[in-house]
């Protein structure tokens, strides 16, 4: 755990938002959601209703409630308050969208050269992530007079943006995966029998929280699945824990999702609890050696169709195809899942240095009471990859 | 722990919707988001992307993913699948729309009859609680043609549907705070000075989360946020935990949200490690003896105002009004905080049998380095009211 977490903007990300703005005719980005908060300027929000004018000729101009804590808020950001959170005042909001217009009227940035995201679905959620972003159902077709050009138009491009990450970007989602195998470490240590999943996935996950005062961190979560024997073979459809005690000869699946000062790891582990039977062991054997082929061929300029069917043909080698019912990796680090295409059949999108990609092939038999899934966080360079996730402390033999 | 869960949409419940669909001329209601579900049909969804026909004069129709977990649907509803976690399906939503459409035709629901919620924004999270619904950005837009009174028109009276809680829902709600008094025994248990906020809250998680697999509970997930000495001062204006260890004389806060089987605790402590300065100690007797005025004054037929008043002067008289500086309650039960009026300065509502409110004065003085609230939730009845979230065992002298 060496790696201390700086939030920044570095020019990379700078000269990729201007580029995006450029073609999309735009002067201003309005940018609400938290990772779009995290991608624009460092920074995580606390309670999700924050909100950055990026300008495409000035400097960004950030707005936070005022019961926003302003410790983990990166500085050389403009920042302006707005009374959320204030007993007094019913319509925080309407101070909020005042003031953001304001600030493009002086900027001279006319509402259809201003784009935003109008949806909260799918995005990050922020450090209090008890619940989705508590900002009103109406929020975005409140900005409609100011900011013209929301996210139909410009979600293409824009989801662009999340594709090649910057190298402090990068040392935070490889932080994030340290954190996570804190996690995995736990993961291993506790897989007796008549332990119940539920136990295994509770102590997980208290080892990444108290991950929080180290290393910089500021937030750390982990929300872990762990399956066991007949319920591995569900971890294909849904991932989940139950009261089931772990037994002998089990195949135990974690799912482990981990956000650390708001970047992801999105890792799997599955290991085998006493003697497994020959079938079991197979499996995981078929499914690791299925992912170590895939990972071995990440470089820049393969395509994501060509590293999911070395996976895919490698499982169907041993007659187990109709087992591996999803794709085989995501793009990942701003959220659990970030957009842009998958490593899945048929998709031409090729990789790219500074990308950071799921590999999780998988095989789940039910008629054997066993699933297996293996993946790893790996980013792409020029001449091949680094797997970000990979820490020598859990990687069993 | 005795009380055992059973979902179930009793004929309250069925009442208070039919009677909103009446006077929203509404011939049926499509209900996407997680606790829309729960209410309407006792079910509460794993990937967060089911959909519910409800009818006014039909069985309600469930669309659930092909990947969803099924042995926690309640039996008695109609359940088709669409292929949400296909690989081989591209968009996995218009075979959604098609079959809603169908069913709507089939029912004689023209589009003006038909409405919706259109954003996801302030919903509970669904059992895969690590990122926002994963459904597209422009679903609810998807379905104009089909579903034309969106939320503007109805989300009133749909929101009143929040407020009054069947017994069934009752029963539910105090499983939660049972389930969260497992985790606050554990934070009084763990207030030795020198373990860090962040270890506290992870461990009173960890407690919450073994909870599955025990009475009939297969969701059980707390949220908790400690906050030690000084830091205890912030949390008027926010809760989370850091590295910071607890010391002599701190005055430590714990926020707990806690969601069992999708209905919600929302709780808060504050305890002090050793002995507190006088000062300390003396506000902590003030919270909770203001809290504690405010609880005995409910019942039904009081405004909401009354109640405010009483915990907010209690505060006053000591001189610390400045610093209560929130409301005191909310809704609770369907999420963590429930839409429906405020328990805050001149709201006029009167409370009514089966609501469950929370009450959470607090006085936070930076001065004194040291902040106090105590949250507990409570049922309103005809007569007086019971606290659901009180349990001998956490309650120290």
């Amino acid at each position: 755990m060496g790696t201390s977490f700086t939030a920044g903007n570095p020019a990379l990300r700078a000269q990729q938002v201007r580029s995006f703005l450029l073609k999309n005719q735009l002067r201003a980005w309005i940018a609400w959601r938290p990772e779009e908060l995290l991608m624009l300027s460092g920074y995580f929000p606390y309670w999700g209703v924050s909100l950055l004018i990026y300008l495409a000729d000035a400097e960004p101009v950030l707005f936070v409630p005022q019961i926003e804590p302003r410790d983990h808020i990166p500085t050389g950001l403009t920042v302006r308050d707005y009374p959320w959170g204030d007993l007094k005042c019913s319509d925080p909001y309407s101070v909020l969208i005042g003031s953001v217009k304001d600030e493009l009227a002086k900027a001279g940035a006319k509402a259809e050269r201003v784009g935003m995201t109008a949806a909260a679905s799918r995005s990050a959620l922020p450090i209090q992530a008890a619940e989705q972003i508590p900002l009103p159902e109406n929020f975005a077709n409140r900005f409609s007079a100011i900011a013209a050009k929301q996210e139909e138009r410009c979600k293409p491009s824009f989801a662009d943006l999340y594709l090649r990450k910057t190298s402090k970007e990068i040392q935070a989602i490889r932080l994030a995966n340290q954190v996570a195998n804190v996690g995995l470490q736990v993961f291993f240590e506790n897989l007796q029998v008549g332990t119940p999943e539920a136990a295994v996935a509770a102590k997980v996950e208290s080892a990444i929280h108290q991950q929080i005062g180290t290393n910089g961190i500021f937030h750390s979560r982990g929300w872990a699945m762990v399956q066991s024997g007949p319920n591995s073979a569900d971890s294909g459809r849904f991932n989940r824990s139950t009261g089931r005690r772990l037994d002998n000869g089990d195949l135990v699946l974690i799912e482990l999702a981990t956000c650390v000062n708001g970047y992801w790891s999105d890792l799997t582990r599955t290991a085998a609890v006493g003697s497994p039977p020959t079938a079991s062991a197979k499996l995981l054997t078929i499914v690791k050696s299925a992912q170590q082929s895939a990972i071995d061929a990440i470089r820049g300029g393969v395509s994501a169709g060509e590293i999911d069917a070395i996976a895919r043909n490698k499982i169907a080698e041993e007659g187990l195809s109709a087992f591996f019912t999803h794709h085989t990796g995501h793009h990942v680090g701003f959220r659990y899942h970030d957009p842009g295409f998958l490593i899945a059949p048929g998709v031409t999108a090729r990789l790219e240095a500074g990308m950071v990609v799921t590999i999780e092939p998988g095989a789940y038999v039910p008629q054997r009471g066993a699933g297996a899934r293996i993946e790893d966080n790996v980013l792409v360079t020029e001449t091949g990859h680094e797997v970000l996730s990979r820490m020598e402390t859990n990687e069993k033999p």
